[in-house]
């Protein structure tokens, strides 16, 4: 039996998420038809995370079995050849038997971008937030969520798992040309962590919430004490590391 | 009599090119009947050059006038509250009579960028190139253009204009994490130029054209003996100067 690991990018806007759905477009149903009628197998196809609607990535993650003898570029090239243009595959590999792209996951990076103004060029891959935003205290509230905490406050009420325990180890936001740009490295992430995480800093960067409300948010771990949910459209999974 | 200038950015995808022609969506014929129905008159607006179908823009110039003593900022924020997503306006200015968005400017800076593999985020903005290419001739290429020639051999046959001398001020490609972008500045561009320019230079760097070549299509002014036109949408003005 191969183990197939892929690595893949896709524009999120016209899917329903990642994880199959019935009567849904989604990143893992079109690719594991994809892959079934390539391999006439019925291919499973294991992402590192479940990426949720209209969320991007570059850099995701997955793997699949197979029996077949297909050689790999049919999974790269060949794969690229018949998957719509809102998905490719970046590479393909062989790996060993036992990876797995969710649970041999050490750690994900996440990229949120926010734009200022109206700008038909980004607004795809951007929330555009139209109040005044102080920026001066973003460097201080990324301090408080450095480090391993429970985040359940910051983790939507669906969220499947026996623990909320995250460790963050790194969390800033860059201005890029006028594009405000958060990058957070942890080894797991919640349902809905980043965008609530996001949601949270620009209601205290718009004078909704304090600065050191943060803090006491995190360490409630009540979900009604943090701030909206940010836009999926601003998210993007940018890499996944082993 | 008022002389607005407006700052636009557009994502080109959607549209016909920017210039109004029957029955069709263009960027000129979007702002024109905005305006003319913010203020009551029929509104003729310039741009600083016409840029094709499916060409971008981040830094358009257009002006009209207008005898109303509308706010300034309805045509800011209130005509990007009435104009489709994918054109915006970033500023709007009064300005002095004689202003005249195409006839005034001094230089314009267009920017190309390619992707060498499949990129769900990047092709709207991109041409995919899929053959080897040979980067190191590129700079030996920008500096055949550089300084005023006459770029007829670079111009679409239907471009209709006196002369065909262009300034050529700036010219070079950058390596942007596999984002491989050209910026040119010059102080005019002829139809198509940018892009045959650039479709020459891919043909050179895949081997169909040796670096000799550029010098000797240049000198030739003959249109058949240049690459091809290279695809709209890798192509944004990015900034036009007065």
């Amino acid at each position: 039996m191969r183990n197939i690991k892929l690595f893949l990018e896709y524009d999120g806007t016209a899917f329903a998420g990642w994880q199959v759905q019935p009567e849904q477009r989604t990143v893992q149903g079109v690719l594991e038809s994809a892959l079934s009628q390539m391999t006439g197998e019925k291919v499973s196809l294991t992402g590192s995370g479940r990426t949720d609607a209209g969320v991007h990535a570059s850099g995701q993650v997955a793997n699949f079995k197979t029996e077949t003898d297909i050689p790999l570029k049919a999974f790269n090239e060949g794969l690229n050849a018949v998957l719509p243009k809102d998905i490719a595959v970046l590479k393909a590999e062989e790996t060993d038997p036992e990876f797995h792209s969710r649970f041999g996951a050490k750690s994900r990076l996440y990229r949120y971008q926010i734009i200022t103004r109206r700008s038909p060029l980004l607004e795809r891959y951007a929330w555009r937030i139209i109040y005044p935003l102080n920026r001066e205290v973003l460097p201080e509230l990324c301090n408080v969520i450095l480090g391993k905490h429970d985040f359940t406050a910051f983790a939507s009420a669906q969220a499947e798992v026996d623990n909320f325990n995250v460790s963050v180890t790194r969390a800033g936001w860059k201005d890029y040309g006028g594009v405000l740009s958060f990058e957070i490295l942890a080894d797991r992430f919640l349902h809905n962590m980043v965008r609530i995480i996001v949601g949270t800093m620009m209601d205290t960067a718009r004078g909704h919430l304090k600065p050191e409300d943060m803090k006491r948010i995190l360490e409630s771990r009540d979900r009604t004490l943090a701030g909206k949910t940010a836009p999926a459209c601003g998210l993007c999974l940018v890499k996944v590391e082993y």
